[in-house]
């Protein structure tokens, strides 16, 4: 009986052990759909920015063809978008937690008082545009500059449903950056967005993460490499051959216009017309009628919160 | 002997105690023009606080429209107006010294740590929408901040040529705050915008101010009482009936884009319309004629500085 037993628990974790992709399954079972169902979450990145990616993503909130957003609070134009999540209490607006301000000619800092966060800040007191490999980044100040994001908005009147940290600074950068992270999510009982594809780069992620944390089994991001004239290419093979499970698509919708043209101007990856072109996408009917020929059902952060142990 | 030197003292100072139009002309004179020029600085303000603003006010300063402006440091577009400013050194660029975020959508803090300037922050860590009338602003909180907006600007390259304050704040609300401008202003040995047109209502100004200041005889602005359709009749009216001596004409050009039109839209004051007519206005050839025909001439604050002991 103790063999018989010992053998089916090791057939058992052989899923989880051997084939992650399976254990992705797990998500969407808990979440009451049937095996094989594909979901995903279109999310789109970097509200509070500027106005112009404000603009672009409220239209496609509204329109259905994104469904899922992210704030980052440290941003001038963070308020507009805090102003329109009080309204909209149903909306799934996550926080974009920011700890770089990547832009030439338009910039941010911290909510926390600087004096707090010296490594997070340039000499001018901007966050640091960027992360150089010998970058000394102290994790006690990250923590306290997150509690000062996921705090101002909450006194604004945001009511976040998940967190997920801009260009991945708090995802790619360690263990010990990734574990505040966590920690903060954990206190304020909101999920991060981790997916399973990140585990083999970055081993720590899954070691730090617990049974009631979410993990997304797949993401879809464009990148520099995908030429203008092949966006909705992309897009459309990445839609025809998604994997069972829930995916999110991380994208970057915004209304190419003197702001964003503007603020974007020194390089164009995520620039201005890129951002044109997710939203291009992202509004047409080619993705609507894919995402109905293909039989994928949309998803919110919401819902996965809802399924998980956290909320 | 002693009571003839006295009389011929009393006539002396008679110009200065009774009669301080007269003393207007002691500036131009200072700078080598004949009694009765009369001269004007066409100053852009707000600059750096949005895009369209930056974008209008550089087009008008290129094509020689306007010829003076200031820069809000704590604003996320100054870093575009520094980079500018780097490279145009001969542009006449103040600091528009500023203490409040007045918009609804798009906010602002301070420079300084906000934990060294909580009088001037609100709940959220942006500078007050607006100073109530029993709002505490601590005058040692705004020495801080206004070195920390200064120190900003040249640790970026700017070098300006004169300071001013955002909504007149540092000048209508008591000798206190004025004096703290005045004694940072004479550190950095910066002349600041003074016009002797406040002095009936503010009479602290004249009694701070030191013979080495710069006192601008008069100043114009437009205020909402002017209907739109009347724009450029106020304006030309006022170029019409313009005084001998220096008189600042404190506008507000801007491209009424979307940008704009987002960031202004809680009240038409001071906005985004109000702005492009400021900016049609002075690009209009109505404008540069009249300035031929009533033969006014430009003049800049920093040619002001070099007739000053300041510089």
């Amino acid at each position: 009986m103790i063999g018989r037993f010992s053998l089916s628990l090791l057939v058992g974790l052989l899923p989880v052990m051997f084939a992650p992709e399976l254990s992705a399954q797990t998500l969407a079972e808990r979440l009451g759909y049937p095996p094989g169902t594909r979901l995903i979450i279109v999310h789109a990145d970097d509200l509070g920015e500027t106005h112009a990616v404000n603009a672009a993503a409220l239209k496609a909130l509204q329109a259905g063809t994104i469904n899922s957003a992210s704030l980052m609070v440290p941003c001038p134009w963070f308020p507009e978008i805090a102003d329109y999540a009080k309204s909209h209490s149903d909306v799934d607006f996550g926080l974009h937690l920011t700890l770089t301000s990547e832009r030439m000619y338009y910039r941010w800092g911290p909510v926390a008082s600087i004096n707090k966060v010296p490594s997070l800040v340039d000499e001018n007191g901007y966050f640091h545009h960027d992360w150089e490999h010998n970058q000394h980044v102290n994790p006690k100040e990250v923590e306290i500059e997150l509690r000062a994001q996921i705090e101002r908005a909450l006194a604004m009147g945001v009511r976040p449903t998940h967190l997920d940290s801009h260009q991945y600074r708090l995802i790619m950068n360690g263990k010990e950056l990734f574990d505040v992270m966590l920690r903060v999510a954990h206190e304020y009982k909101l999920p991060v967005f981790v997916t399973r594809d990140w585990f083999a780069d970055h081993p720590y992620l899954q070691a730090s993460l617990g049974p009631g944390d979410i993990v997304v089994d797949h993401t879809v991001t464009i990148e520099p490499d995908v030429p203008p004239e092949k966006w909705a290419e992309f897009y459309l093979a990445a839609l025809k051959t998604l994997k069972p499970g829930v995916t999110e698509f991380v994208i970057h919708p915004g209304f190419d216009d003197e702001e964003l043209r503007a603020a974007t101007r020194e390089r164009s990856t995520w620039g201005s017309a890129w951002r044109q072109r997710d939203y291009d996408f992202f509004s047409s009917d080619q993705f609507r009628e894919i995402l109905s020929q293909q039989n994928i059902k949309l998803i919110t952060w919401r819902e996965l919160a809802r399924a998980s142990e956290l909320k």
